[in-house]
């Protein structure tokens, strides 16, 4: 499909993306851009790309560029992208934000050659290792504000997309960022914020380690991830996750509430009510 | 080993206890002791159980009884049980608070055949059909107040929780209660409460199973876990489950305020801390 592909960035998303290219082969060449070249010798070795160099002489070369770095550097990295391609080619990200990109290029003479897409899948882990083969398959791929893409580029996005094994889901940029922080940023901030509180409580670490059984190493398991990649999207998004979070701390003192007058019944109703997201989810 | 064992309920750990006694021919026969007739019939139809009994002639028969029900139904049943054991049996429970219990039992004059345990393993699976094989291999058993079990019941529980592939933690029964409140109660609450937050916020309920990935069903997957079986957790060790859930409202809101000032710097901050806990964990 491609001669040559450029990812931004040579991490979980970037380097996954790119094995998923190499794996379907749609591409014959993937360049690796990044700001530590330390990181783009390991995806060099790791075999995730073929090449690596700077951006400017990467994205000349390239028929795709896939941007894949924390959210605040996109919006800068994003502009110098879009100054330089031409109308043969296309560019896309997979920022778990897309409002203020979005807003950031909409008056872009270039920007019906960028498509705005979110593939919904991650791990706690981050760098070039963390990359694996077949990461997207199964999941969501949300796209943003498909009418301001020309047919062609969303197209060619579009099809990558299900050839991953990816289903593709439409909304506006604003209803992206409300729901993301519903059902994945909050669980990130309150995954953060229960591993401080253990760290903080318990201070024997031998106790944690010992004793803490499946069900607390899920709920911590998002504590493990990148700070960089994670507190830009939190302040990028910081008005849905504020909502979302004033809430939730809401919901947190029914339970307390509950326990302080050992009200019985009505801490039974807030747990069987917390049960329907069992019939949701699968 | 055994005769006859009796476990009472026939549910995630009593069934799974007895698969692996079975599983390690530590038992020739497995009697179930169950409120509900419909649950002990379906652990006989799987397997899990080779006989249904009322309790009194299920003790009467049985070398060894394994408690793994409710918390606040065990502080009954079990003074029900050591009521009517002789000096040859041995009885122990596998609840997740151990304080009440042990209390409960301190002055009964068979307090030697009891052994209180606490295997940490669990899913957020109930009733016969969550029982699996070789469950609690590689996890941590909690043995409390081991000085007031008679040396041969001690032994013999030992025993058991080793050939399952536990290894062995002993403290008092108040230490139990509090560790366990941190690193395990505690992510019980903050799951059932992120539960409710998105079914509070997000009303769209096609978002939620469209979008949510891998981050949102293991932060949210306890929420699933039986009220039956947490609320009476939660109410036997409300203070030592209070005192953390407090702890856990101020990180939230040390993150809120972070969000709320723009405070970039520090909300990095308490996000590399929390990547300490990846450090413990593993």
């Amino acid at each position: 499909m491609f001669n040559t592909v450029t990812v931004v960035g040579v991490g979980l998303i970037s380097g996954s993306f790119s094995l998923a290219l190499k794996d379907h082969q749609l591409v014959s060449k993937v360049i690796g851009v990044s700001r530590t070249g330390e990181s783009a010798r390991r995806a060099l070795e790791l075999g995730i790309i073929d090449e690596m160099l700077p951006l400017e002489e990467a994205v000349r070369q390239s028929d795709l560029i896939y941007v894949a770095i924390p959210v605040d550097v996109t919006l800068t990295v994003m502009r110098t992208i879009m100054d330089l391609i031409t109308e043969r080619q296309i560019v896309a990200d997979a920022g778990s934000t897309k409002q203020a990109l979005c807003e950031a290029l909409a008056a872009h003479p270039m920007r019906s050659r960028f498509v705005a897409t979110h593939p919904m899948w991650g791990t706690e882990f981050s760098g070039p290792e963390a990359a694996v083969h077949d990461a997207f398959r199964g999941r969501s791929c949300v796209i943003c504000e498909k009418g301001k893409s020309a047919p062609d580029a969303l197209e060619v996005m579009e099809k990558i997309y299900r050839l991953l094994g990816m289903s593709l889901v439409y909304m506006d940029a604003q209803s992206h960022d409300m729901h993301a922080a519903y059902v994945s940023h909050i669980s990130h901030i309150t995954s953060f914020a229960l591993a401080n509180t253990v760290l903080e409580k318990e201070r024997e670490e031998d106790a944690i380690f010992e004793l803490a059984g499946g069900g607390f190493e899920s709920t911590v398991r998002l504590a493990k991830s990148s700070p960089s990649m994670w507190a830009p999207i939190f302040m990028q998004n910081r008005e849905n996750v504020l909502d979302v979070l004033n809430e939730h701390i809401m919901q947190l003192k029914k339970f307390k509430s509950c326990l302080e007058k050992e009200n019985y019944p009505y801490l039974r109703e807030l747990m069987e009510n917390a049960n329907k997201i069992g019939r949701i989810l699968r």
